[in-house]
Order: structure tokens, then C-alpha cells, then sequence
């Protein structure tokens, strides 16, 4: 048997969950420059490159679509998508703002802070919505 | 602000579920040569090496852990725990079987397959013991 055969291969995949002093989270807008869910809401983030460590990977990805730097605090959970080439595995880590004031690059057009309980009010996108969600839900009972 | 002041590094490790034709989980039971748990019963897996893809790392630590030669399936799901010097966050993977006979390396000195239903009857390693309960609810409900 051959494994490649039979299961697509596994890339991993990060994103931040930065509060600030108001327990809101940041969300940014994916611009028209994306070719998927423009106009929808996501937390920080991307893919790990080949290589580099996840937490590396979450202080870069933040800092290029924020210009934040932030220092990963705790897990908040996982959940995967799949894509037609690879399934993708999204680590997802709370993160604490360390300094910095939020610039969007041109993969967003537009940036929040909001509170978990209103994050059903905006388009998300697809691939991480029932996470995001599902993480709000857990966070207002506590766990 | 020194974001190394404030919060210990994240690791990650990786952890497989691998089930046979009657959907029982394989568990190892961890020898005397630990320091920690012995006599309790984990699935396999271990730390990601420096630069290693978390995939590779799953598919290596099984090999040397039980000698299976095994390919991920899907996402289980992730938790964390503290250590002395470092948080590890681990992500785990229902894996298949891909070829091999049960053979277990020092680290274990039994090995079991067994329903997810039968998981609460056997002293489970503390780092992961409420995730893996958790994961057997999930999967029994459906989820």
C-alpha cells in the first residue's frame, strides 16, 4: 500500500486570537486581493512554512497582516478544512498584544475589535467559522 | 516588553489514534524506564523534532514506538499542558494502519487495542487523560 495513494498529505496552519484590555478579539476583513470569502471576517494568520516552528509561525504571520507583535498566551483549539490538494490542519492560539498598533496588509481591507459573544454577527470565513464559534461558546461557559 | 519574561515557550508533540477493523484504539503502557506515569496508558507519539513537519514527526514516532507503519486519517483534536521549562501543546491524528505487527520499543511494556467505550477503565497518562475521555464522548455522540 501506499499512503500518498490514499490520503491527501496534512499542512498545518496557525491563528491568534489577540485580546485586548477589553477581552475583544481582532478580526480582519479579507480584501478583494484573496480569491476565496472576500469580505469575510478571520482572526490572524497562516501557514507554517516548511521547516519553521508553529510559534515562529504565528508571531510572523501576525506581525506581517497586523504589524502586531503579540506573545502566544494558551491553545484555543484546532479544527481542519480541506483543500483540493491538501487537507490543512488550523492550530489556533490566544495571544496577548505585546505592542504595536494594528496596519492591515493588502490581503485585508478592513480590522475589528470584538467581543466573542458578536462574532456571529459577521460573515466569517467558511473554513474556520464553526471553530470560532464553537470557541466563543466554550469561552462564555467558562472553559 | 521581553515576550520571553513574560510566558514560557510552546512545543509541540503529536499523538495518533490509530484503530484497527473493530475500531478499537491501540494504547501502549508506559515501562519503567520513565520518570513520569509509569504503568499508565497513552497513544503513541512524541515531541516534533526542530525543523520537522508535524506529519512526518506522527508517522516516525509510531514507527519507533510500535513498529506500524501508519498514515493520518483526520484531525482528533489538540490540548496542552505545562512543563517545568516549556508549554506542549499536542495535536493528535486518527491514523490507519498501513502494514506492521504491534512491537513496543522500551519506552512501553504492553500494549492493548481497545474501545474508545472501555478508555475510563485504565489509568491514562495525566497530560492527556482528559482529552483522550473527551475525544471518546465526542466520537460516541457522533461528533
Amino acid at each position: 500500500m501506499n499512503t500518498e495513494a490514499t490520503v491527501k498529505p496534512f499542512r498545518l496552519a496557525v491563528k491568534a486570537v489577540i485580546f485586548d484590555d477589553q477581552q475583544r478579539c481582532l478580526l480582519l476583513r479579507r480584501s478583494a486581493i484573496n480569491h476565496h470569502f472576500v469580505g469575510c471576517w478571520e482572526w490572524p494568520g497562516g501557514k507554517v512554512d516548511e521547516g519553521e516552528d508553529f510559534a515562529t509561525a504565528l508571531v510572523r504571520e501576525v506581525r506581517e497582516e497586523t504589524s502586531l507583535e503579540v506573545e502566544i498566551t494558551g491553545l484555543a483549539g484546532a479544527t481542519e478544512f480541506e483543500m483540493p490538494a491538501v487537507n490543512v490542519v488550523v492550530l489556533s492560539f490566544e495571544a496577548g498584544l505585546v505592542r504595536g498598533e494594528v496596519k492591515v496588509s493588502v490581503e485585508h481591507d478592513a480590522f475589528a475589535w470584538v467581543p466573542l459573544s458578536e462574532l456571529s454577527l459577521r460573515p466569517l470565513a467558511d473554513q474556520t467559522r464553526d471553530f470560532m464559534l464553537d470557541y466563543a461558546k466554550r469561552k462564555a461557559a467558562g472553559q
